[in-house]
Parts: C-alpha cells; structure tokens; sequence
C-alpha cells in the first residue's frame, strides 16, 4: 500500500505535501512547551486543496491538525495524534481592500499586520492588534478570536469577520456570511467558527470588516503610587464617559524586571504602571488629552508623561513591549496566562498573585489589558524541563484558574484553550455546557478528525 | 387523557397556563401579516418553568414557539404548528447593573428601552437601538441580533452579549460565556445562541456589556439635489476618518410623502436627506459637527442644519421618525424590507427600487441606515387580503430579493428570515450552509419541536 504521502501527493499534485525532518519538526510546535510531530505536513495553496485533504482524511479516519504561522501560546496547533499537518501558509493572498464597502477578503495566511498596513496606506483601520501582529496570521486570528490591547474600543476579531469560506470535515466547503455589515440570514455559522481552535472547520478566506482610520492618537503614561491607585483610576476614566482605544495596566513586579533590564532612569517611577490611548480627530484627541490629564493627576499620580501623534506614540508602545522582555531577560520562563478577570476585580487580582508568589517562590508578574480585565499573569519559573518544577507550577496555575473561575472569570481571554489550559477546560465550562459542544463537533465533525486531542479530547 | 392545558397546570403549577381567547389571539401573531394560534399559551416565569415545558414537550414531540414581546416584522414567532406558545415576557426583571465590570444582567423580557434608561441614569450605555426600543424586549432583540442607527458605530446586539443563559429542547440549561468582556473558553455557544430565531434554544437569561455614556452628541440634517450626492457625501465621511454613530439616508418618494403628510415647511429640502449623528466628550463633538458640516457643505448640499444636544438631535430623530409614520399615512400598507447592499451600491440600490416602481406600479420608498449598507426598501401596495395584489406584491419581492442576493447583499440586516422571508432563505443561502444549519439544528433539537414551519422548514 502507497504511504500516506505518497497518497496525498497522488491526490495534490506535486509540490504539496513534505515529510522532511525539518518541516515535520517546523510543523510539531507554536510558541507553547508542546511538541509532537505529524507524519505528513500538507502545504495547501487552495480551498479545493484543503477540501480533497479533509475528505480524504474523513473517509480514512486520519487525525487534521490545521496550522497557519504556528506562533499561538497555547499548543493550539499542535499535531497531538500526527497524522496531516495542515497548513494554509502558503495562502496567503489579500484577494480584495475595498474601503467604498468597507471590506477586505483574505486568504488565511495573511499576516495581521500586513493587511493592516496595506489597509492603512488607504486610510482605512483594521483594529484587532494581538501582540504578535507581526508573524501571526489571520486564519490563526480566526481560529483563536484574537484580541489585543484596542479590542477594549474596537471589539475581538470576532466583530471584524463579516463572511467566511471554510472546509468542514467532509470536505464540503461551505460559505457563511458575506460582505454586508449587518447580517441575519440565518445562524451565526460565522461567529461559530471563529475562535473554534481548528476543531469545526478550516478557514479558506475571510471578508473582513475594516473602518475609518482615526486621523490622530495620543497617549498618558501614568506612573501611580500603588497598584489600586491604577486600577481606580481605570474606573475613573471610564465612568467620566472615556472609552479609550486602550487601558494598559502592569504592576511592581513588572516595573522592577523592568528597571533592572531598561534601568531607572527609562521605567516609568511608580509601583503601578498605566498607560491610556485614545484617537480620533486631532483637536479632538488633543483636548481629550488634556481633560484625561486632569483626571489623573486629580487621583495622585506620581509621574504623567503625554504622546501626541503616531511616532510618540509608537515610543510609548515600544517601552510597553520592552516590560515583556524584561520579564525574559530575567533568565525564568514566563508562564504567560491571559485570564480574565470581571474588571473591579483587578486590585483582588494582583494581591492574589502577590500572595502566589509568595505560597509558591516563583515571581508573579501581572499587566494588561485592565479596561476589559484581561490581564496576563506571568508566573516565573526557572525551567520548565524539570518534573518536580513542573508539577509545582502547574499546582501554582491550578490555583490561579480556580481562583479566576471563582471570581467568574474566564481562564482565556485571547489566546484559547489549546493543551496549555485544556486541565482548567472541565472545571471552567458547566456540564451542560460541555455536552453542547459535543453535540456541536459531533455534527460538523462526527468522525472527530479535526485537532484531535485539543479540549473536547 | 388530560388536555394539554392540565397537563402543563399540573408540571407548572397555577397562574401560568393559559387558553383564553383573547390569550390564544394575542399570542398567535406579531407586527407581520400572519397568524395562527396556538393550543396553549405559557407564561413562564424562570428557567425552571422554560425547562419543564421544553422538556415535556420534547418528549412529547409538541411544537414550542418562544415568544417576547411579539413586536417583531417577520412572523419570526407565530405558532405555525400550533402548540405551546413559550412566552418568557413575565421574565422582565433587570438582575443587576453593575458599571465597575460594565455588565448588566436581565432576564429576556426586559424591554430594551427601560434597560437603556435604567443604565443612562448611571452614566452609561447600552447602544443596540431598534425602532421598535420602546416596546421590544431583549428576548427578541437577542432571537434576532437587533440592530438600529448606531451599529454603524457601536454594532449589533451580538457585541453585547457576553453571557447567556438558555434552555435547550431537551429542557437542560446551559450557562455559556459569561460576564468578562473578553471570553475564550471554548466555541461561541453565546453567538450561535444569538440570532437563531428561537429555532436552537430559549434565553432565559442575558448579561450584556455596557459602556461610558459619551457625554455628548450633535447632528447634522443635510438635504441634497440627488440620492448620488448624498451616498457621495456617505463615502466622503467616512473617507475623512469619521465613523460616526449615524448615517440615516432617506429618498425623493419618502421626502415626498413627508411634504405630502408634514408639509412643505418641515421636510428638508432637496431629492434626499442624511442624517449623520456624531457622540463623545463636548468639545470634541462641538469641532468635529463643524468638520462634518464643511465637509458637506463642499459637496453642495442645498440645506443644512444642525443640533447640539439631546434635545436638539431628539427632535431631528423624531422628524426622522415621522417620515416613517408619513408613509403609513399614505393609506397603503408598507412592506418594509430591511436588506442590506455592500455600501458602494447604495445609489444602484435605489435606482433599482424606482425601476420596480415604474414596472410594478407600486409606490417604492427607500431610507435607512446608509452607513453599513442597511436601507429599508418600501414596497407600498393597496392590500395584502386581495390575492391577485398579494401576488403582485411577492412578484416584486422576488425582483428585489433576487437583485439584492446578486449584488453579495443580504436579505436581512436586523429583522430575521420568521415567515416573511422564507421563500427566499434558499437563494440567499448555499446549499452547504443550508446542510449545516440542519446539522447544528438537530445536534440541539434532535426532534424538531423549537418554532417548527420557520427558515429551515
């Protein structure tokens, strides 16, 4: 009997389908701690390629593990069982911008920030910004609802996919939604399918809504004397009719990784760190600026910086990402759990970490996005190869998600569930809940041959 | 045997099983032109009493229609098979309003109105703005994913579901989502739920995302030569960077039917009419109403005027209003058919309508929300009992319904397929989509017992 490459290339024609060393170990991992290679990796360049794939894999029971730029946190695209890597990188085709409809269609290969540069050179705004807009890809945006520092103003990726065409398991390549803003033409197989995590279908292009360009942003930067002070303030901005494009919160342990790797004089002063976006029209912003000012410096704050335009504001931004590196520069491996907390839950939040950090010796560092209370606690370990340090951080993670699920939180805000979080997966969903979802993958997936081994088992 | 009525009395208790006349009248229909009554009516009064006639009624294999207020323009909730008639509008009490997590928590047959004044009292908003925001109630703004004016701006009703509780037709209730405003754990049980015309499951509970109240707002009623000019004028705004919180548009038969009804001096001037409506801090909106103005002003709008304020904008929303109130007053009766083109096809659109107006003889008037592509096409004909003139009017339907499913449109922007739309559900819809819409109906309503004889037959 053929090898299964060799069937699928028989089924593909040549040039799609790899089974080197190399690009079976590129296609075992994301950025999580899991690896497992597939037998086969399969690159698709079409929805028809990846249509004669599912259905080849239905009829023979083979695992599908769909994968675009595997950079997820969360070992979502991991191929747990082998069997087909299925990759949609190569489709990475932006078919369509046209802003006279407010639209976009793209393969789902497409990295998020080259579309949205392409977007904006016309003037138009595709907001969704996860972190690492820079190498992830749409389709991996889809398959996990991206969010990101805006999504407080500017809503999840979830709210910008207007239509998609995505292969379920049978092959049949289904086209849901389409190119209006407004749509009620039946059940929201668009909004299923996003942040589905590769389990219900694969995603083959996408029509996207894009917006205005706001013409002008500013920010603060906010140095406060405690952590609650921050998160009153976040409150205070709010309730006076704010809704910024971001509320980016960190706490001292943030702050002092930070000074130890930017040094004194960079890091903001302060044992809480916030930093406020807003745009819109220019004079609006500017006043707006001001006004936001006042609010703060009325709480206390203890250093206030302003940014005004792209380029100040990109600076800001850059200091930001640089607590993050800190955190890596202190030579631990960061457990980065994007969990969501109801937002006047933020100041129980970070002395709950305190109190981790102080039970489990590891440090405990925490910033975020604090308008919408998805806030990433970084708990630090020194490795993650030694099962004794694994175990003890796992009971660590164990009491955060229960505490998070406590407080009614949610244990993802951005990322999924993927393997990282599938332990929490059972006590976070109530049982009705759970039997849903399986009645759901049982009737787009009955033969359960998508990411395998993810949350539903 | 007992009848159906004592059987429901002995599972439910007293006071929430009804076979009055008038009971059986009023609950056999909504705004639509069809009726039927149902065998029962229940009044339920908590999940409890939703899961208990659900699940005897699945055993029982006997139709439920879940029912609100029954404001809605489809027929979205006529009992077609007769049955139980599920209404869950005793279920009206606000739970909790909560700023500091921006979350309120209703139950569904809060009207969407009194929710929006109860949380504007704190300083904050919740936007989803049917015409209907006085007597419909969430149940049925989240059955059909209600929009309005301001989704241009702040989208429909499924942005602001964060978490729900429904009971399926099993009678099991599912919590899904939850009260953060960032959630992924797990697929969108929550936007699957939201939309689905009472055919998936029945809301029995909702916690909704609320956001700052933007302290300000303005207007600009503009009247221009042509509909070209003022779809123009759409373009330019939002080219300019402005993503207003309106965009209302309004054609030369509606103006006309306004003089006729209101007068001369009243009706803004010219052969189309926007309206654009901005909000946010004072200031700002005070410059940027000027902006707006200038902008249309240098696109030659014949008339302009302005309004600062609540009060102000209120009167041009209700001669807004009136013009809606101005074609009922023709005598005719309005088939108001809410679909929805990509933008670019706003004057396309209309020029089509005046093409079925002359062909058809029936008067055709076209406003709506021109932003995203939303109008509400007019079909005004003489009677709907006279079957030659019914058939006349379906034929013209059918003309618009075809032309709009050619241009990538939608059939439905925010009123739902119900019974209005039925016969057209297949054309708009791929057979793949229509294969799985039947695959996620009977994984949660294996008998088919939920508003059976709607969309999916």
């Amino acid at each position: 009997m053929a090898s299964l490459a060799d069937q699928l290339s028989l089924l593909l024609g040549p040039g799609r389908v790899s089974v080197t060393p190399s690009d079976l170990a590129a296609h075992s991992t994301d950025k999580w701690f899991a690896a497992n290679p597939p037998d086969v990796v399969v690159h698709a360049e079409s929805a028809e390629d990846v249509s004669k794939v599912l259905r080849f894999a239905n009829e023979n029971r083979i695992p599908v593990t769909p994968q675009g730029a595997r950079v997820g946190y969360v070992g979502g695209c991991v191929p747990l069982s082998g069997g087909i890597a299925l990759s949609v990188a190569r489709m990475n085709r932006i078919i369509e911008i046209k802003p006279e409809d407010g639209v976009v269609v793209v393969e789902p290969g497409v990295i998020t920030g080259h579309l949205q540069s392409e977007v904006r050179r016309l003037g138009w705004f595709y907001p969704p910004d996860p972190a690492s807009l820079k190498e992830c890809s749409l389709g991996g945006n889809i398959a996990t609802n991206a969010g990101g520092p805006r999504c407080l103003k500017y809503g999840v990726t979830r709210h910008y996919v207007l239509g998609l065409e995505a292969v379920l398991a049978d092959g049949s390549i289904v086209k849901a939604g389409g190119r209006c803003h407004k749509n009620k033409t039946g059940f929201d197989l668009v909004g299923l399918m996003v942040g589905s995590e590769g389990m219900l279908g694969v995603v083959t292009q996408a029509t996207l809504r894009i917006i205005p360009h706001p013409p002008m942003r500013a920010m603060l930067s906010v140095g406060f004397g405690s952590f609650t002070e921050a998160a009153n303030a976040v409150q205070q901005i709010l309730g006076s009719g704010f809704l910024p494009s971001a509320l980016e919160i960190a706490d001292k342990f943030t702050l002092r990784a930070a000074r130890e790797y930017l040094g004194e004089s960079v890091t903001p002063q302060g044992e809480a760190h916030l930093l406020v976006e807003i745009d819109g029209q220019p004079e609006s912003v500017k006043g707006e600026l001001q006004q936001l000012a006042d609010i703060v410096r009325g709480l206390g704050c203890i250093v206030l910086q302003e940014a005004l335009g792209e380029e100040a504001c990109e600076a800001f931004w850059k200091l930001r990402r640089e607590f993050s590196y800190s955190l890596r520069n202190t030579g631990l491996i960061k457990l980065n759990e994007d969990i969501v907390v109801p937002r006047s839950r933020l100041v129980d939040l970070v002395e709950f970490a305190e109190q981790l950090q102080g039970e489990f010796g590891f440090p405990v560092a925490s910033f975020g996005h604090a308008g919408d209370g998805n806030i990433h606690v970084n708990i630090m370990v020194p490795t993650m190869d030694d099962p004794a340090i694994r175990e003890r951080a796992e009971e660590a993670l164990d009491r955060l998600f229960h505490q998070i699920i406590d407080w009614n939180g949610a244990i993802t805000g951005e990322h999924g569930i993927g393997i990282a979080k599938k332990r929490w997966w059972k006590d976070a969903i109530p049982p009705a809940a759970h039997q849903a979802h399986l009645r759901l993958k049982a009737a787009l997936d009955p033969n359960g041959i998508l990411n395998p081994g993810k949350f539903l088992g």
